[in-house]
């Protein structure tokens, strides 16, 4: 009998309810965080029920809940293992978001995240750990990125129109690490305002708060996209050295540069020593069919980051900056480069992930993503909102009726167990955008069904709660 | 025929000498850097000829070198699997440190770090593989630590005398990225100087500096250790709000803090409001038989920082910080506090490898470096250079006889081969220190041995020199 098996279940009987009940609860629960990993063998049913001390009864009951609900697989005569039901392993949605996440809500939607891709993910790990000897025999410092993995980064843009050389990419722990890294080198002149868009990615706003950077935002919409005019305009009289954007399936809204835009941005810098710093995060989660074939964001004055954070797993913290060769080299002097490095593991995962299997990978993902925006966007046609259906990413940008202040819903919302990040939190001010909601189409069905029930029958209330102030 | 196993060994023929020799070569750098990983079939020698358009008895000879330098095992009627040579995995000092490493060198004592404990590792990391699946169906986002490593840590300080809760625990992804997190935090007053020790670690010194911090450096020696009341007077005259010390074999002159200076510290810090920052990464690198026990530097105005990439592997990249609940909860909210948690999986691959089965991991280590450190020693000893034995850590700090200069005898170290580093880069003003240098002993006892004889004959002809110039 194993007694790590009955070890790991820790104080079950504490729970409430029917034993039975409790020791599947137990058994779940252990499965989930890891104690029980999944192919642990089970200890036969009667040395179960001695071990534990309950009925053999007992047992089967839990045993049958267990194999119902699918963390339990029995093969005839070989027994049973635990296991992680298929609809967890086989979903984008992170586990955690349906079922109370980090915010303690219910149905948590502040975080646009998916769960790895399982199987693929899982091999990759087994292929890296074969892989890990020759490394583990050397000091694991770090260093500009695996060889391997820089090859295949510039291979990748290199392919896809932009010629690169290893020398040019530099891994980093992930994209917002990479803003730091560049900004600590590039944002020397604290006066100096940096541009930022409106709406603009929170985790930059954080990166850039972070230093006490002069933000100054240049508005993107949804289905307008990016304002030349009001971008050369602001860079003409607010003379920044930097500007942070997402011209692929931007964060929030979806919106995607076109050709020329991403051309003229590019003349842009060049005429005004600014340096654009293209986040491409979400570039790889192009949701039309056929993908779209916009080129890079590219020129002399334009750096890129990448990450795989969005489109394989956060968890993997891998991302890089394509760079000129000689940028690298002074990023790599930085003292902060080493604690931005990923972990020589994580950089093999990454490059078993971003090699030759990569193409059906993320072609599975962009099905599955695609559906759920569209059964978003569906719940949201109903609703009389203001949105555009986004191209690619993982969220929709919404604008709400009338006098809806989105803090004011999304704290309603939350009274009633739903968790979304309202539009204030993607403004440079903190306090406009007001009238704004992100939500991630991350989520499964359901639970997008339930979040939506939920805001219409906040905003119906705030509402009418509006209109008496008013009247 | 494994198609892969030739393609990995890339464009072997180019190589110069005989076939025989460049075929071993290229196997022995598939598997050193995992393109062939460890544990690969080679094909038959008859299925190798054809592929490689070679003699069988070109490959035999091949083989047999392979063989014979430990890079391929046989087993009879099982064929043949390549391995990584005994020598490597069951030593603690980095592949790359004697085979040229990143400063291009032959022979590099810049890095005092060890390889990872490679069979102990392998297995972490399986386990950790098989616990992965529970995390992978989630967000994998940043949090304060897997609530297990955190438990495990928390454990450790409690049973060695200072009481911990998992809430003061905040998982970090090493002490350098503890280290600029904890300023980011705390060192909001740029004019406040910080303390550092003098000589300092300079991977604490880099961040600093990259604050642009003031740096009030205060006296530590090998043998008389810290000075309480040249220290106290620092305190009093520069006011520092923050001190950033290494109380246990402290890197590089290895001196370890008794318990009454530890006290006097505490009480310092209490009286001035200072903030002590005690880096303990070389903590658990006691060489005392058996081993001390001091207890930790502890107190109000104490925050400690740990790491496990002295002790297990630089590439593992998991640290700690240990301070009150609510500066754990504040430390949280920084936002690179994302950026500097390390991966889920490597801290999965740290829970199992501080758990149970570290105390003998560490006595192996210990028994090992304890070995290397004599040997250099005794190197040493019939130099008449001054140096004290260190009671644990991995380097000995070295002061040169005479007019000696360190950086001009690192200087023609380097031209003969071997990398060291001076003292200046372990003074907060560059410059001092410029008789003494740091010599690590994780380097294996051959390389130990050339590097003191190259060092020897490098400083006699730099004595000369410099009594020439001085005559």
């Amino acid at each position: 009998m194993e007694t790590g098996f009955v070890a790991a279940l820790g104080a079950w009987r504490t729970q409430e309810g029917p034993l039975s009940r409790s020791l599947s609860t137990a058994v779940r629960e252990a499965v989930a965080d890891g104690r029980l990993p999944a192919g642990t063998r089970l200890p036969s049913e009667r040395e179960l029920a001695r071990a534990l001390r309950i009925s053999r009864g007992t047992v089967v009951t839990a045993l049958t809940l267990l194999r119902d609900d699918g963390w339990l697989h029995t093969r005839h005569g070989s027994g049973s293992v635990v296991r992680l039901p298929a609809r967890l392993t086989e979903r984008t949605t992170p586990w955690s978001l349906d079922r109370g996440g980090a915010s303690g809500a219910d149905l948590d939607l502040t975080l646009a995240v998916t769960a790895a891709p399982h199987e693929a993910y899982l091999a990759a790990l087994a292929r890296a750990a074969e892989r890990s000897a020759a490394l583990l025999v050397d000091s694991g410092v770090a260093t500009a990125g695996l060889p391997r993995l820089r090859e295949l980064l510039a291979d990748r843009y290199t392919r896809s129109g932009l010629a690169t050389r290893p020398e040019q990419i530099l891994v980093t722990s992930g994209a917002q690490a990479a803003l730091t890294l560049l900004l600590d080198h590039l944002h020397t002149d604290r006066r100096a305002p940096v541009a930022v868009e409106s709406p603009a990615y929170p985790g930059a706003l954080a990166v850039l708060r972070g230093r006490r950077a002069r933000l100054l935002p240049v508005p993107v919409a949804a289905d307008t996209g990016w304002d030349t005019e009001r971008l050369a305009d602001a860079v003409r009289r607010g003379r920044p050295r930097l500007a942070y954007l997402v011209p692929d399936f931007h964060n929030p809204t979806g919106a995607h540069m076109d050709g020329p835009t991403r051309r003229a941005l590019a003349e842009l810098a060049d005429r005004h020593e600014l340096t654009l710093l293209a986040d491409e995060t979400m570039r790889d989660l192009d949701l039309r069919t056929p993908p779209g074939t916009e080129p890079h964001l590219s020129g002399r004055h334009v750096i890129q980051i990448g990450s795989a954070s969005k489109t394989l797993w956060s968890g993997l913290r891998v991302g890089w900056i394509r760079a000129g060769a000689d940028l690298v080299r002074q990023l790599r002097r930085n003292p902060l480069q080493a604690q931005l490095s990923p972990p020589p593991l994580e950089q093999l995962i990454a490059t078993e992930l971003l090699g030759d299997g990569l193409a059906a990978l993320l072609a599975d993902r962009r099905e599955r993503l695609r559906a759920q925006r569209d059964h978003l966007t569906s719940l949201l046609a109903a609703t009389g909102w203001t949105y555009a259906v986004p191209d690619g990413g993982l969220t929709v940008w919404l604008r709400l009726p009338g006098p809806v202040s989105a803090s004011g819903l999304a704290a309603r919302a939350a009274r009633h167990g739903l968790a979304v990040t309202p539009g204030p939190l993607f403004a440079a001010d903190r306090t406009t955008l007001s009238r704004h909601l992100r939500l991630p189409f991350t989520a499964t069905p359901d639970t997008l069904t339930r979040a939506v029930r939920i805001l219409r029958e906040c905003a119906a209330t705030e509402g009418e709660r509006d209109r008496a102030a008013q009247g």
